[in-house]
């Protein structure tokens, strides 16, 4: 029987193209103020990182992150205010399926000898 | 925003190898009482059926599907008493996520003129 279980979650108008991996790169990018920084950190090339997320904005139809480049500083990213607004709503949505699941696969596959 | 979601549901011992594609390949068997009309009816070669079958029941530790060759029938499948009880307990936690997974799509991107 299994012992543990494995959940996606993915949000979108037509193509399923928000899930996990843009997440955790938005994540990394409000946290390092760099996208480069961010898909490094994920050890994921740049062309990926760039094709998810532009699939993904594309998908929603609204820009997720914004990126100011030149300067003396060498430019930077940051999450748009939509971006932000909804990336809190998916990790929010995330957290509460995260809990589910583990109460529901607790619920049946957690008493295995009651069969 | 969007305005869908695609939730995946797995559950393994130590690999991820039973999700939709098994259950589903194993509710037909069910149905039709053959490993052939299950995958034919899926659009899926045999080689792949075989395979995502193998590699669950290596995983879960137990047969999902016994499979009687030969005689005037020609032969047939059917589920295993350990597989039947599986998938019954997986799809019960399935829908039980696809009932959560609405409620709490609904209550974070339902209602997005609130923000």
């Amino acid at each position: 029987m299994p012992k543990q279980f494995d959940i996606r979650l993915r949000v979108f108008q037509e193509e399923p193209a928000f899930g996990k991996g843009v997440a955790e790169l938005m994540e990394l990018i409000e946290l390092k103020g760099s996208l480069s920084a961010a898909y490094k950190e994920m050890g994921m090339a740049a062309s990926k990182a760039w094709k998810i997320l532009k699939r993904a904005e594309a998908d929603l139809g609204f820009s997720l992150v914004e990126s100011v480049s030149g300067g003396k500083t060498g430019g930077y990213s940051k999450l748009t205010e939509e971006g932000k607004e909804f990336l809190k709503r998916y990790q929010m949505f995330r957290k509460e399926m995260d809990q589910a699941a583990k109460e529901s696969f607790l619920k049946y596959f957690g008493n295995q000898d009651a069969t």
